[in-house]
């Protein structure tokens, strides 16, 4: 199975450090990935599409085409969705041919067609009786933002399937907004970022620097005096991107801006724009990040809180939030080599984002909190909605669907994408980001090609054979990402080990021949994760981690306690399991928990009796990974478990 | 000094079971609150109106009345926050004369009188240009919650001064409303409670039964199917207040809401509607209050959370939500004469409330959080913002107003009638709800009168001498509130000494004479208070009381360690210490605090490595009251402290 379409194609951008290889010279084998993109191709782009159709975002732009009559259905921004969507699909075909697909996808290309506009602008909310009030609000109305998803979407598809459809569709509409934003015209960025990602990428596929500019026109805008935005952090629009220091405001948008300006960086060489990029990074993963990956701790403005402000029940940590995350390490890691970036990204993809899609790909979450009671209070916020700062939260229960859509097919897009975040190319090096089964041909730089099968049952399991099956004449360097969390891990060739450093990429440069196996081995035990005593949240308690995966307790599993109850110590005794009948076949964590007392009759607020919980006795405790909570009776849930000594 | 004016006025409340002793015959003698009054009255009331200038407010009815020309400034419920200033002024004019006060009263109702339309309608906002507006959408614009605090500034100041100025225009409002909204007219309540309250209370100082039931009339337009306001929680819209259960949705609003439920209860007589009222304080107080009664546990929504949702950071806790809290307390106790409730008012009086003031009654908070760090990431909100439910929350900082500044004048007319709230008064008995030092002339409703002087402290110490001045002939039943924190307290008379429950009203029934002293002595031993387990903000905390103060530790006392680093333990030997010269003069906590590791290098997630936290060291400890946070540097502080045992 192959992909072909590059999310990045860093071939020409003269700055970046690794290159990704293309998706096309990926194999993907039966595992862990294999699995869920074949069920997102099989059944959740399907759902994803009807979707579409009932809730009338198709039929908007066939509307817009005064091909049908009716009122616009749904939010002004639902164009999105779509784009989105038709990005995920040209991916699957790319991978498995889908007459059915090809289909959908082609009705909703012509759809597109038809709703453009003469001058390339294409918005199926301002047409026909709304076509005047175009670009009347560039803060709040997102059309660029929209049209962002549909260059991407474009170009995604012409990568994928060769085909010029779509594309002439998408560059009409890039030109139209270079020809009216810019230093000449109207001023303004769109309040949501998304469409500076989009025209980076546009360049690379054209070879036009026009859309490269247009991108830096566009991130600078922010923070200017008087503002074009708010002036408010909500907007990133503070200060100009370049001068930003904390990951402030709305989450989601903070992701799509900074990863656009490494981006940027990558092709134009401002190292400004990188080194804020980093900064804002350092601000976000290193105070204000949950320990899965997600990203924004308050749902008031959807935004990043204080930090180390990293509630567990009301974490927002949108499934957007935590995919805009690995958009943005997936260019830091290609702008610098960091394997810190490829740390946080995996971190993201197997936890914060994984969680907020059903195994079936038939349902989602909005916001991924690491703590949940069975009966949250409704979340409804009431009053004048905001333009969709507000989304239909849903609860704790994942959703078919949402008012405010763009979760599904982002989470859509990503996984379909999967292989081409897995390996890079420097000079001479071929770089192993994640480690999934499968195969790799990679063409060096510098001439020659490698090709590599992998073997692995990652994450279940910490054994990674690397075997050559095509080498180079001359010397090549392989660079394995030993993650943060392998301590101990260990490199065997051809009878020689090597003990490695966790957090760095292990560099080993020979002369390979055919049949060579690198065996890498990633210890698999049990962890436990503390956090930073700032984050007030988590004081007294711990996190359960194995390899990459973030663990989590569920009421499902514990029938006889009040998962709150259920404290871990020195005789927890955790244990790994691999239970191949559970929630499709997964490893739990099994142990022991000390069972605190509850219910206490005095109230709310009692005085203390004295430092250490009382306990009624002891229970097997069982962990799941996070990515897989909310899947069976709806209950409790908690990553944060508190930790009693002795 | 001698306040006249009752807020609460059940003197002919059917079904009331404890009937305030009004104000004008409590005397408040030097102590706690005299002295917070007197610069409430001598300086807050004046900052206030200098604001209402500045800000327009005052202009704002000029405008209406066609007497200035220019553009209406600010919010358009900014009204309410005039008529709320009008109120407070009103029970000062009545505890201190004041001819410049007078003035300004004076000014301000001619102001008011001159903008009312003739048929009874006021509000300076939908005025002039405006006018056609009115009542286009209540749920939102909240003209009838203007007029309703218009209405009890009517009232407050007709008993506090004898004049029918004010109360004549209160009167063409109320009947404006109620030839207007009913059975017969307009259906909708209004989104932001308030006018009920109002109108019960009109209802008892006009004696004309039509005010109450256009109370009721208003009570149950909530939860309509379909719904008049949203049929959300946000607006207590989704079900019929009668049939509601949990203490849901915008804080202020539900505890207005309930409290008009109770007071409506007590004239009515409707079991239902008291009954709902204590299953939603059940709700608030058993499950959803902070220690400091404070309400409300988000920002999203300025919103009450789910059941134990008690985040410390960013706990919203608007003042308005503790004085609400204290009004509906204030009422369900007069309705059942259970201690439950006077124990919650003055847990939010001495703490949630008074920390929404400074010192001098010149700066305010609107958010209380139970535990903040130097620099917040800001609170903007972004976007479109919606009508009010943001307000400007002006971070961990006191302002001395806001562009929504429903929390100044409203703990100004709290503590101006807070003799109201100190005694009642049933059959043969007076109840001691609030120890206060000063004097009460009570005429008992069977006949005879009882004069008590208070001599005490409170809540420094804990020693309350009642001495009879005046007693009748007969048995006289004294009720003294042991509050539900005074595990100790005893009662000595005429010798004979007795031990009492908390939490109860102790019952001393006798024939007293003139000069007999009754010595309550309510324990004032440092106290350290858990949280029920399921609080996972406070796992692994406690939090240091006194009498009904709640404690903080704060950077300004702690400058060699961050205030986080600090923790408790058995050895922490906390001691309670008169301190005259700090901070106006009150009582401190002092111990030793363990200092834990701090600033980890291991980043913001890490290997856990043993149950305790690593300590550097111990460090001498201050705690200081949670009202008199935030008066000195800016830093850090927090309520909810580590408990380490060993």
């Amino acid at each position: 199975m192959r992909t072909s379409a590059a999310v990045l194609d860093l071939s020409n951008s003269p700055y970046a450090v690794v290159r990704p290889v293309p998706p096309g010279r990926v194999e993907v084998a039966e595992g862990f990935w294999h699995h869920r993109m074949r069920v997102m191709c099989t059944h959740g782009l399907h759902r994803q599409f009807e979707q579409c159709e009932v809730t009338g975002r198709l039929r908007n732009f066939e509307r817009a085409a005064g091909r049908l009559d009716g009122e616009f259905e749904g939010r002004y921004y639902n164009d999105s969705d779509v784009y989105k969507w038709l990005e995920a699909a040209s991916y699957a075909l790319a991978r498995t041919p889908s007459a059915d697909l090809e289909a959908r996808v082609s009705s909703v290309i012509e759809a597109i067609r038809a709703a453009q506009r003469p001058d390339g602008y294409i918005n199926s909310y301002f047409s026909g009786p709304r076509a005047s009030w175009r670009y009347r609000n560039p803060r709040d109305e997102h059309e660029l933002y929209c049209m962002g998803h549909l260059i991407q979407a474009g170009v995604a598809h012409r990568r994928s399937t060769g085909s010029d459809r779509l594309f002439d569709i998408v560059v009409r509409a890039a030109d139209h907004i270079c020809a009216t934003f810019g230093p000449e015209g109207r001023q303004e960025p769109d309040g949501h970022p998304g469409i500076e990602m989009a025209l980076v990428e546009l360049a690379r596929e054209t070879g036009s620097p026009a859309y490269l500019r247009q991108a830096v026109f566009f991130l600078d805008q922010r923070g200017a005096d008087p503002p074009h935005l708010s002036g408010l952090h909500y907007h990133q629009d503070h200060a100009p991107v370049r001068e930003q220091h904390d990951a402030d405001g709305h989450s989601v948008r903070l992701t799509y801006l900074a990863a656009a300006m490494a981006d940027a960086a990558m092709d134009t060489g401002e190292v400004e724009l990188l080194q804020a990029s980093i900064r804002l990074w350092e601000s976000a993963y290193e105070r204000r990040a949950y320990v899965t990956g997600g990203l924004g701790s308050r749902y008031q403005g959807e935004a990043f809180g204080a930090d180390f402000e990293l509630p567990n029940d009301r974490a927002y940590a949108e499934t957007c939030a935590a995919v805009g995350g690995i958009f943005w390490n997936a260019r830091l890691l290609a702008a610098t080599g960091d394997a810190r970036y490829a740390d946080w990204l995996e971190t993201a993809l197997y936890n914060g984002a994984l969680a907020g899609v059903s195994p079936d790909a038939g349902a989602y979450f909005y916001a991924n909190p690491l703590a949940a009671d069975p009966q949250p209070t409704p979340d409804d916020q009431g009053g004048v909605h905001s333009s969709g700062a507000q989304p239909t939260v849903g609860g704790h229960t994942r959703q078919p669907w949402y008012d405010t859509a763009c979760c599904p097919p982002n989470i859509a897009r990503l996984l379909l994408s999967l292989p081409g975040y897995a390996y890079g190319l420097s000079a001479g090096a071929l770089w192993v980001h994640q480690y999934l089964p499968g195969r790799v041909e990679a063409v060096l730089p510098d001439g020659g090609s490698i090709t590599l099968r992998i073997a692995t049952c990652y994450p279940w399991d910490g054994d990674v054979d690397l075997v050559v099956e095509d080498a180079p004449q001359g010397p090549v360097e392989l660079r394995l990402r030993i993650p943060s969390w392998a301590e101990g891990a260990s490199l065997e060739v051809d009878g020689s080990c090597e003990a490695l450093k966790p957090g760095t990429y292990a560099a080993i440069r020979r002369v390979f021949s055919t049949g060579t196996t690198v065996c890498l081995r990633l210890p698999m035990d049990v962890r436990l994760i503390a956090s930073h005593p700032r984050v007030q949240a988590n004081t007294g308690r711990v996190a359960i981690a194995r390899g990459p995966l973030i663990y989590c307790i569920e009421a499902a599993d514990h029938p006889e306690s009040t998962v709150d109850a259920l404290l871990l110590g020195p005789a927890s005794d955790l244990q790994a399991r691999d239970e191949p009948d559970l929630l499709g076949g997964l490893t739990t964590i099994r142990g022991t928990a000390g069972v605190a007392m509850q219910n206490r009759s005095d109230g709310l607020y009692s005085r203390f009796e004295g430092g250490r919980p009382r306990l009624t006795g002891s229970t097997p405790l069982t962990a799941i990974p996070y990515f897989a909570w909310a899947n069976r009776t709806p209950g409790a849930m908690r990553v944060w478990i508190p930790y009693v000594d002795g």
